[in-house]
C-alpha cells in the first residue's frame, strides 16, 4: 500500500487549512491542493480594505504572519503540500475514488486518485437576473480578480459615481471602500433596512451614521435594470422607475455555494443549497469531507441547518475536515450561533445569537429584549456610545442574542455576549461578572453588565421598558402617551425627540408630581440621553400611585428617527 | 413606625452605589450617606489619568455620564438621598443601632439610627515603616486629595525626578502618570518582578517596555529609608545601600482595609484583613451589610477568601448590599476570579483566574499552560503583538486562567478569557468558538481561539512546547539543548536570539535533516517567531525519528531576556 492520499479541491481559506491540518498530523500521507483561481489562501475579508486603501501591498492578502507569499513554492517547501493552481476539478468518480482536471493554463486535462477528499469549493456572488446584468461596469467583490479589479479602479481616479446593490455586510463594506476610494455612492437595498442581521431599530442608526458621511442610501428597492451605452454601465433603474447614473455597480446580495461538481457525483445538498455534511464534516460520502462556504452547518441554539458563509468557520470547519481526513473521524464541528461584526465607517455593527424575534420563532416563545445606551469607557477617557440589545429567555434566564451598533467599542461586547451564548449562561450569572476594568478599557460597570442589570431588572419586572420603536408606533397611531423627558434643560435645548414631550428634570420631578398627569392610569414613557434618569423618574412615579410607567429604553441615543433637533 | 432608614458609611464607590439601589427598590425609605471626604462618587480609578494630564477638567472623575457633578444636592433632588461629606462615622452602637458621628468641618457630634447599615469604608494606602516616612514629598495615589496634590505638582512642572515605590497596578500607572507629566521616573519593586498578577516571563516582556520608554526600573530591592533635608525629600535609599535622588515619591505597595470603625464595633474581620461578610454582603451583624475595598471576599475558582480592592468589583457589590439592606437577603454576590487590567504606555497587561503556579496550588494539580504570540488583527490592518499564557487543567479541559500582554487589544482577550472560566468552559467548548470576526477588529482564527487550539494540541500530547524561561534556565545551567530557528535568513539577520541555535528556515527542514544531531535522543528545541513554523519544524522531526523534540512557547516574541539582536 502506498502513501495515504489526501486530495483538497479548493485553496482560498477552508482547503488550505484542511490541507496544513492533514499535513500536521499525517507528515508521510500525500497532501495535493487544487485551485481553480491563480492565487492561494487569500484573506478574501480583507478585500473592501484593499480597495479602500488602507494598505497597498496586494501581496499583504495572501502572506504569512512572516511576510511569505503562500504560492505553491511556498507550501511545497514549507508544508510539503503539492498546491496546483489555475486547475479546475471538473469531476468526481466516487466509485473510483479519481478527480479529473483540467490546467485552465495549459489546457492540460487528467485525473488523480484519493483516499480521502475535502471539498472546499466556496461560493460565487449571486448577481440579480435583470436585464443588462452582462454591461460592463457591473461587478462583485468576491475574488481576488474583482478586488484587483476594484482597487484599480480606485487608484485610476475616472469613476464618480457607484452603486452598491445590497446593503448587506459586503455591501456595506464596499460602500465604504469606494467612499474612501472617492466615489459618490448609493447603496440599494431591496428589504426595508440595512444589515438584517440586526433588528429595524439598531439597523436604522447605523443607516444615519452612513446617510451622515454623504452616503445615499435606499432601501425597499430593488434594481429592474441596468442601464447601458455601447456595452457599458452608465446607470441603474430601479424597481419604482428611479434611475440613477453611475459608472460603477459592485452587487454585494449574497453568495450561493458552489455545490455543482458535488451534486454531479451524486453527494446531498441540504435545503439551504449548501453541501449536506454530519458533525465530523463529512459528506454523504464517507471518504469526502466539505468545509468553507460550500456547506451548510448547524445553528448550535436552532439545530436547524444554516448558510453562514464566513471567513472564521471556514477556517475552523477546514481545520476539523482536514484532521477527520487524515486520522479519522475523531473531531467534531459544533455549528454557529452566527456570530458577526462590519465595521461602517466610525461605526461597528455586530449581533450574536438570536434576534427577539427569531428566538421567538424557534422555540423561546417567552423571548425577552432589552436596550442599553452607554459610553464604552468613561468620559474623561474620551468614551464612544454604543447601543444594545440584549435578548433573553424569560423562563430559564439564558442568553439568547445580543446585538451592538455604534462608534464603541462593538467588537468586545459581541465577543463577551457571544461566549455567555456560548457557555449557556444566565442574566443571573452575568450581573456580577468580574471583568477586566480600568478606565482605558471598560466602565466600571461594563456595558455588558449593565446590560445583564437591565435584563435582571426587566425579568424581575422592575423596569417596564418600551422600545423607541414602539413609541414611534404609538405616535404614529395616534396615541398621547405622556413623554416625560428626565434630563436638564440644557441638554434639551442641546438635542430633543420634539414629539410633544414634557421636560421635567429627574431633579424636580418628585416637587413636579402636581404637574403629571391627574388620570393615574394614563400611559406615562420616560426617557432621557440613555434612561438611566429616565428609569429612576419611572420609580418616582410608580411609587406615588401612577399605573402605567414605562422608560424609553436606551433614551435619546437609541431614537432612530427624526428629531426636533 | 416610621420610615425605613438605611444608612451608609462611605461615600466613594461601593457607598453610593449601595445607597442607589436602595432608593430605587424603595421609594420610600430614608437613605443617609456619610462621607468623610469631601467629594462623592469619585472615580478614584481615573487619578493617574487625571494627575498624567490625559484630561484637564477635575470634575470630570465626579460627574454623571450627563456632566452633572454628584455633590449633595445632586443626591438629594435626583435620588432623595442625603449625602452629608466631611462627616465621619466615630462609633458604631449595634445594640442601639446608631451611629456616632463628626462633622470635620463644623466639629458638630451626633448619633444617628439606622434600621439596616451598610460599611463601605473603603482602604487607605499602606505605608512602608521606614525612617523618613514623615517628610514632604511622599504621597500615595489614593484619595482624590492625593490625585489634586499630584496634578497640582505636574502643572507647575518643578520636579524632576520622581520615585514610584511599589511596581504593581497602581504603581505602574502612577508610573506613566509622572512619566507623562514629565518627570524622570524610577520605579522601585521590592519582589522580583512587577506585576504579580503575571507569571515572571510575561511580567518581564511588560517590563522591557517600560523601561523601553526611558523609566528606571528597579526589583527585587525595597525602600529602607526615605532621605531628606529640612524636612522635605531628597533621595531614597535603597535596602542594597543604593541611593536615588528625587523631590518626589509615590508610595503604591498596595492598600489596606479600613476596618477599625467595625472592629470596635465587634464586627467579624477575616484573615486577610478584610470585613468578613456572606454571600449576602452581610456582615456578623445581620442588620449590617458591607461593601467594597473594606470586604474580603471569596475566590470562585479556590473558595478561599481574598481581599479584592477593584472598583468594579466595588460597585457591584454595593449594588447587592444595597438591594438586600433594602428589600431583605434576596441576591448574592458570588465573589472574583481576579480579573484585572491595566495600561502601561503603550501596553496592556491583563490577567483572569488562576496562574499555573497557582491552580497547581488550589486543588488544580494538573494544571497546563500554554504561551500564544499573534497580532491582534491581521497584519495588513496593522495588528499589533499581544502574548497570553493560558492555564487548563489537563484532567477536565477546564479553563483556569489566562494573561495576557502587549500593545495589542489584550481588554478583548481578558474579557474573553473571564467569560470562558465563569461560564465553566471546557478548551474543547471554545476550538470552535463563534466569534465576531471581521478584518478591522481580529484574525481569521482569533489570538483566543488560536490560544485554545495550541492548548488542544498541548493536551493530546501533540504540541511539546517548553517556556522561554526554561530554555534560559536550561543555557543558564549549561545544557545545550539543539536549538533550531524555523524562520528565514532575512528575520534572522533582523533580529536573534543569539544563544547558539542553528537556523534552518522551516521550507528547508525536510532537506536538511542530514545536518541535524545524529543522536535521536538529543533534545532539540524549535521556535520561530511566534513559534508556528517552529511547530511545524517540530512534527517534521518527529515524522523522521527524533525522539525528543521541543516547541519554544510564544517564539522569540514571548523571548523576554537580552537578545544578540
Amino acid at each position: 500500500m502506498g502513501k495515504k492520499r489526501i486530495l483538497v479541491i479548493g485553496g482560498s481559506a477552508a482547503g488550505p487549512k484542511a490541507a496544513a491540518k492533514a499535513r500536521r498530523l499525517d507528515e508521510s500521507a500525500e497532501v495535493i491542493i487544487l485551485q481553480k483561481g491563480a492565487d492561494l489562501s487569500m484573506a478574501s475579508c480583507g478585500y473592501p480594505y484593499y480597495v479602500g486603501g488602507v494598505f497597498d501591498d496586494r501581496n499583504q492578502l495572501l502572506c504569512t504572519a512572516a511576510g511569505v507569499v503562500r504560492d505553491p513554492k511556498f507550501y511545497l517547501n514549507a508544508k510539503a503540500i503539492d498546491a496546483r493552481t489555475s486547475t479546475e476539478a471538473t469531476a468526481i468518480d466516487r466509485a473510483a475514488h479519481t478527480v479529473s482536471f483540467k490546467n485552465l493554463a495549459t489546457g492540460e486535462t487528467g485525473a488523480i486518485g484519493y483516499d480521502k477528499l475535502i471539498l472546499a469549493t466556496g461560493a460565487s456572488a449571486k448577481m440579480p437576473p435583470v436585464p443588462g446584468i452582462g454591461l460592463r461596469g457591473i461587478t462583485s467583490l468576491q475574488s481576488m480578480k474583482d478586488a484587483d479589479a476594484l482597487r484599480a479602479i480606485r487608484d485610476e481616479g475616472k469613476i464618480r459615481k457607484a452603486v452598491v446593490v445590497g446593503g448587506g455586510l459586503i455591501g456595506i463594506e464596499t460602500c465604504e471602500a469606494l467612499h474612501l476610494a472617492g466615489m459618490e455612492i448609493t447603496v440599494v437595498e431591496i428589504l426595508p433596512q440595512l444589515l438584517t442581521f440586526l433588528d429595524p431599530d439598531l439597523a436604522k442608526l447605523v443607516e444615519n451614521h452612513i446617510k451622515s458621511k454623504g452616503v445615499n442610501v435606499i432601501t425597499g428597492n430593488g434594481v429592474a435594470e441596468f442601464l447601458g451605452r455601447d456595452g457599458v454601465l452608465t446607470g441603474i433603474k430601479l424597481k419604482n422607475g428611479t434611475e440613477l447614473d453611475c459608472e460603477l455597480a459592485v452587487v454585494a446580495i449574497g453568495v450561493v455555494p458552489n455545490v455543482e461538481l458535488a451534486r454531479k457525483a451524486g453527494l446531498a445538498v441540504g435545503a439551504t443549497g449548501g453541501l449536506a455534511v454530519d458533525e465530523y464534516m463529512r459528506t454523504s460520502d464517507r471518504d469526502i469531507y466539505a468545509a468553507g462556504d460550500c456547506v451548510e452547518i448547524t445553528h448550535r441554539m436552532t439545530g436547524k441547518k444554516v448558510f453562514a458563509p464566513y471567513g472564521d468557520l471556514a477556517n475552523l470547519e477546514g481545520r476539523v475536515a482536514g484532521e477527520n481526513a487524515a486520522v479519522g473521524d475523531t473531531v467534531t464541528f459544533p455549528g454557529t450561533i452566527q456570530t458577526g461584526i462590519c465595521k461602517v465607517f466610525d461605526f461597528a455593527a455586530g449581533s450574536t445569537g438570536l434576534s427577539e424575534a427569531a428566538a421567538r420563532a424557534n422555540g423561546y416563545p417567552e423571548a425577552v429584549s432589552v436596550v442599553n445606551a452607554s459610553t464604552d469607557i468613561p468620559g474623561y477617557m474620551k468614551g464612544k456610545l454604543i447601543v444594545s440589545k440584549l435578548v433573553a429567555d424569560r423562563k430559564t434566564g439564558k442568553i439568547l442574542g445580543a446585538q451592538v451598533v455604534g462608534p464603541g467599542n462593538v467588537a468586545k461586547q459581541i465577543a463577551q455576549w457571544a461566549l455567555a451564548i456560548q457557555g449557556g449562561m444566565k442574566v443571573e450569572d452575568l450581573v456580577n461578572a468580574d471583568l477586566p476594568y480600568a478606565p482605558p478599557f471598560s466602565l466600571a460597570i461594563d456595558h455588558f453588565i449593565a446590560s445583564a442589570h437591565l435584563m435582571q431588572n426587566k425579568l424581575k419586572n422592575r423596569l417596564k421598558g418600551i422600545s423607541a420603536a414602539e413609541v414611534k408606533a404609538k405616535l404614529d397611531a395616534g396615541e398621547k402617551p405622556y413623554l416625560l423627558d428626565a434630563r436638564g434643560p440644557d441638554e434639551y435645548e442641546a438635542m430633543r425627540l420634539g414629539v410633544g414631550e414634557t421636560l421635567v428634570p429627574l431633579g424636580a420631578v418628585r416637587k413636579r408630581l402636581g404637574e403629571l398627569p391627574t388620570d393615574k392610569n394614563r400611559e406615562i414613557v420616560c426617557y432621557c440621553k440613555i434612561s438611566l434618569r429616565g428609569y429612576e423618574a419611572a420609580i418616582i412615579l410608580e411609587a406615588n400611585g401612577w399605573k402605567n410607567v414605562k422608560v424609553m429604553e436606551g433614551g435619546i441615543m437609541a431614537w432612530p428617527y427624526a428629531r426636533e433637533k
